[in-house]
């Protein structure tokens, strides 16, 4: 295992191809370094000079007066591999690498020289970050190997003189990014831990370094910018280590769109993939995504100040001296997902008791200017917290002279340390940092922006509801059931498996299908349907036919044996018109399903992360509004409800306007073992789509209506 | 006319009330006032203090040495009607009241003290802000009549000194909501023109303040936040004139939410109402809403840059320094609504010669932070906004130390003077003020939140496409059509209207309702449906049965007389079975509807703002999702169209998944009508309902299923 210690938290560092001159990269990060209270030893390696910035510099690596920890290499790209390999020789542990020019080029020899770079960590066991890095800070150490502006002060401390013990790491693929996190959040005298910038992650992969914080002791809450994961398996892995250490993992991931998977790619080299795979790996382990930057960095404020008291619910007390901004606050907490109740009538008294006459603690409770002043937030909040109506408490305020508040710092230091619900303040106007230390001093996150007030409480909420969930679930049960029979019949089927196969496979797994037989003339549908005694269903059968409904290849609802003559006839006409050379396997009699509520489940392979499972509510209009959503295969029962849940109509399914709940039971079944199936056969099964099927009212099961198998093109 | 500008702008004032302790409101009003160069005279006006502030004090208004222009009332409630009765008296034109305790109080006689201030403001035709507000400031003038803290620096220039031409006028029913727009917006260097906050508005509303900014030329841009509007009239009248002179109204509307208006109630005793009318009256008039105090202020931002040269569409060219950033912008541009498209080969080729090998032009032009250094913003802007591919231009910048970009602010200042197509920087570092007024010098707005800036150019592209469609559009047609002889028929019927008369009124206006015969027993009913030829619905007919269908009230698809003979006595039984007393006014017999779109049109009535007219997609689905639009009634065809291009859902009505699109043009039209019918009854008809309402394909109409009219309850 690279020694990721020795990267982060060295005593003795090499800077290679450090400069003198700051208005180069090479000489801002020395000036950068330098302006920071750093412990250990630094030696500049220099070709052209022999001091830099009042340190001796030497001409190589070899002629340090000691194997340091670790190197910073900014050098030009075609020099890094041989430096590197010279730094691996010595015995040094770890290098950060600055430069750029590797895989990220468009032509040109990057890549080969990227391999190479990984090729030399592997070999010595490196612990090596980069290229195409902006370097990092590790604020406690005062260490920060990085040209970035957000550190280049040197009258500001890395971590602020007043900030809580809940430090932030951030991890970020992208330089800008990853400091400007920093830049938002130490004005906010917010604790980092680490800003660790990443870029190609040739060698170091960004959760590895998560990996890394969440043993060291000195992280809660963990931030990134995304724009790919190379390695499934150490995200699953980490990912579900900090769900079960309760550190909230914050991502944004680039490439949700086109122009922005066009970004990832020319920028760090980076595959940005699936979006939505990505957002069901998220999903699965809790992971939460936010959607700028301020966004993030209050999210990661509360759970920063918040995170050993996460609120248990979403019913806030919102407290104000500005009735207007009490107003828009509730307006925007029940957008946000969050309710405002009433008051209980007893807190309510107590607390009319204090206010004026046109004051009110109905909720949001409106103190107004004169009345916070003389009743002071301290008491206002103690009475509210108190009610058994509400989880959380926003305090809004105007923060922007801080000083109005210096005197009620003492009774709120031990509102917060007291406090058993989380408590957070917003201002309405703008705080200076001094500001920010006032309250953060006494133990109170304060936003700026209402929505991301009352978006970090749904988060928090979300987070602690989610983790309880997942703590319970035992590790799922993805016995393989996969049938040794089968495999000889999937093996002999054409890279696209009829509903008839398809269905067969379902079946082997124990899914019950609708009783249907497959016909190779008129007659024999004939006799099927005087066998089912009902209106039947007619599907021709061919791998080269996947949408049967616009090649006319189906007949519905045929009651009498001369109409099933004449649909079998007409269905078999269309589908050679439609397609000449079409293999047709027959014609598929089943009895008409019964009503039922319509869904889409399926199966989609994702190249990075495998097999997904998808499930959607059907019909014309849900298509219209993508109402679908993904988790990674193979998923339990628990998971499966969950995923239900995330659907925004799932109010259908719990029957509305007088219609029967839909069997969801049934439902769970089949999706937990459409997972199974996917999971068995995962480098075999590129898609499974089951469209429609129809979920019937509660105890009445389900029919699959249509099924289709896609293999695995075979390389 | 009360005249306002006395208020705004006196060059006499006095303010009674006045003292001299800076840590009392009354007092600090003093301070502020003092801390800027308002040139007019200022008398104190004090029963205790001869001498305030260096000022001269005088013990009443009569003792005053002149007539003042306006007088500022900050004194207890119970003296406020008597002195404004003094100042009106002496001809004093206009009052600014502070304090509070007039309607807002939830008992006492501030209700009564309101009515009276009103009643003397109406005889001297005085022009009075307030009560219960926190004063104005009219920046140009430097006069500040109130007392708050965000214009309490004398060290701050109210107006930046660099700024550009387009200001900014606020008014706020709340004062702190109000000054907190000029607390976000002055760091940024943006010009306010007034910010005025109305408190109870008990005389002057907030768009007759708008009406004289829309006048006066010194305002541009209008920002609000309202939590009432208590004169429709008013508000139609303003919102229009400034739609025609291209000054975008920005507003939020507090009360969304039950607790939001529990708030707005206890607040400014503003009767929130229901906010769909309110949402449905700023769409008429293309008012902006926003959704929080920086997002407004980024959206005035825009206007008051780029109003004269707002984005003709919504393709963006993304130009950045850090890849990670100019990703991300892409994809929070595309969930903006707005398209990242790649640039056209000539525009690519031109920059990419001009690029290091591992930058790119594709869009997001991700110059490199190195290129970007050496190339130029100016140079890089100026040639992606030549490409036809793109209709405003965002470039991405770290603007922390702003002093980077002096060298450069000559080009720039040339480009934007010279851009046809707008130009935003996004900064991903918190930049100072002297940062904003870098390239506020320039002719840039900045902004720091990556979905403000792609909101604010969705919003300055929606606002020019709106106003270009809504000058064309002729004044709405609303010749009255209502036929005389219906007015006896409406008088006789009941309170609500079964479908057989709502069809009738419906009929009237020349609505084809589907063939169909009211019958009075079993018989009729079966001779009806042999002269209709094909299956027949059944409907009881009762005004005491509104939900027909849960009441078992209604028969479908028979097809037979004697099927319609059993299910004309079963559902007459169900009827009576549901609702002994109900009055049975016959069974209508209908032809069966051909299948179509299912729609729900109606008519609610708004206590403020009268009649709306409801469209939305009708399907239990929809219902979950509230797919609904409003707009007030009449609805011309052009208000139509864009009510149904609201519809999240409106793809449907084009056709989709091989679908035929929808006669929409049988659509508006019934919108038009209904929409006509509420508005010629508007004091007698309550609600319209048509659900469902069966809209076929393209060419051959719709059926209106189900219909329902309800009179307005005489009171």
């Amino acid at each position: 295992m690279p020694d990721i210690g020795a990267l982060l938290s060295p005593t003795t560092v090499a800077v290679v191809g450090a400069a003198s001159d700051p208005h180069i990269l090479r000489g801002r990060i020395m000036q950068v370094m330098g302006g920071h209270p750093f412990k250990g030893r630094v030696y500049p390696v220099s070709r052209s000079s022999d001091e830099i910035m009042g340190l001796k510099a030497y001409k190589t690596v070899s002629d340090l007066p000691e194997i340091v920890d670790m190197a910073v290499l900014i050098i030009p790209a075609k020099f890094v591999p041989d430096t590197l390999e010279e730094c691996g020789a010595m015995g040094i542990r770890a290098a950060q690498i600055i430069t750029s020019g590797f895989a990220e080029e468009v032509d040109g020899e990057g890549g080969d020289m990227q391999q190479r770079i990984r090729d030399i960590a592997e070999k010595y066991d490196m612990a090596v970050c980069g290229p195409n890095s902006e370097g990092f800070a590790n604020m406690g150490l005062d260490f920060c190997p990085t040209f970035s502006p957000a550190v280049d002060d040197p009258d500001t401390s890395l971590m602020p003189q007043w900030c809580n013990d809940n430090h932030i790491g951030v991890v970020a693929q992208s330089g800008g990014m990853g400091f400007a996190f920093y830049d938002r959040g130490r004005p906010k005298q917010l604790p980092f831990s680490y800003v660790i910038t990443t870029g190609n992650e040739a060698c170091l992969e960004g959760f590895q370094l998560v990996d890394y914080m969440l043993d060291d002791g000195n992280t809660e809450v963990i931030v990134m910018f995304i724009e790919d994961i190379k390695s499934p398996e150490i995200y699953a892995t980490v990912a579900e280590k900090s769900l079960r250490a309760g550190k909230p993992i914050i991502v944004t991931k680039i490439g949700h769109s086109q122009a922005g998977q066009r970004a990832a790619a020319s920028h760090t080299a980076a595959l940005a993939g699936s979006y939505s795979a990505y957002n069901a790996m998220f999903e699965r382990y809790g992971v939460i995504e936010g959607r700028d930057i301020e966004e993030i960095v209050d999210i990661a404020s509360g759970f920063s100040f918040w995170g050993d008291r996460l609120p248990k619910g979403k019913r806030v007390g919102i407290i104000t001296g500005s009735g207007g901004a009490g107003g828009w606050m509730a307006d925007t907490a029940v957008e946000a997902g969050l309710s405002v109740p009433p008051l209980d009538a007893k807190t309510r008294a107590q607390i009319e008791a204090l206010l004026p006459s046109y004051g009110t603690a109905q909720n949001p409770i409106d103190g107004t200017a004169g009345a916070i002043r003389e009743v002071g937030y301290p008491n206002l909040i103690r009475m509210t917290a108190a009610s058994d109506e509400v989880d959380a408490i926003i305090a809004i305020a105007s923060a922007r002279n801080a000083s109005r508040y210096e005197p009620d710092l003492e009774p709120m230091t031990a509102v917060a340390r007291e406090a058993e619900k989380p408590i957070f303040f917003n201002s309405y106007t703008m705080p200076k940092p001094e500001g920010f230390a006032v309250f953060g001093r006494a133990g109170f996150p304060v936003f700026t922006n209402m929505r991301n007030t009352a978006h970090v409480i749904s988060c928090l909420a979300d987070y602690r509801a989610f983790r309880e969930k997942f703590l319970k679930i035992p590790s799922i049960d993805t016995v393989s059931k996969k049938p040794a029979d089968l495999s000889e019949a999937f093996s002999q089927a054409g890279d696209t498996l009829t509903e008839y196969e398809s269905k067969h496979i379902l079946a082997a797994y124990g899914v019950s299908t609708p009783q249907e037989i497959l016909a190779n003339n008129a007659d024999a549908a004939a006799d099927a349907m005087a066998g089912m005694g009902g209106p039947v269903a007619l599907k021709v059968q061919s791998p080269d036919i996947i949408h049967k409904t616009e090649a006319g290849a189906v007949a519905l609802g045929l009651e009498s044996g001369e109409a099933v003559r004449a649909g079998f006839d007409r269905i078999i006409d269309n589908a050679r018109a439609y397609n000449a050379n079409a293999a047709i396997k027959g014609v598929l009699v089943q009895p008409m399903a019964p009503p039922g509520r319509e869904i889409i489940l399926g199966i989609n392979r994702d190249e990075a992360f495998g097999p997904m499972l998808m499930i959607g509510l059907g019909g014309v209009y849900v298509e219209v509004m993508r109402d679908v959503v993904f988790a990674p295969a193979p998923v339990g029962r628990e998971e499966a409800k969950m995923m239900l849940d995330r659907l925004q109509g799932v109010a259908l399914l719990h029957g509305v306007r007088g219609e029967p709940p839909a069997d969801i039971d049934a439902l769970i079944d089949l999706m937990v073992t459409v997972s199974c199936i996917a999971d068995d056969w995962r480098d075999d099964i590129a898609e499974i789509d089951l469209n429609p099927v129809l979920v019937h009212p509660k105890g009445e099961g389900l029919t699959i209506v249509d099924a289709l198998v896609v293999k695995t093109k075979q390389v």
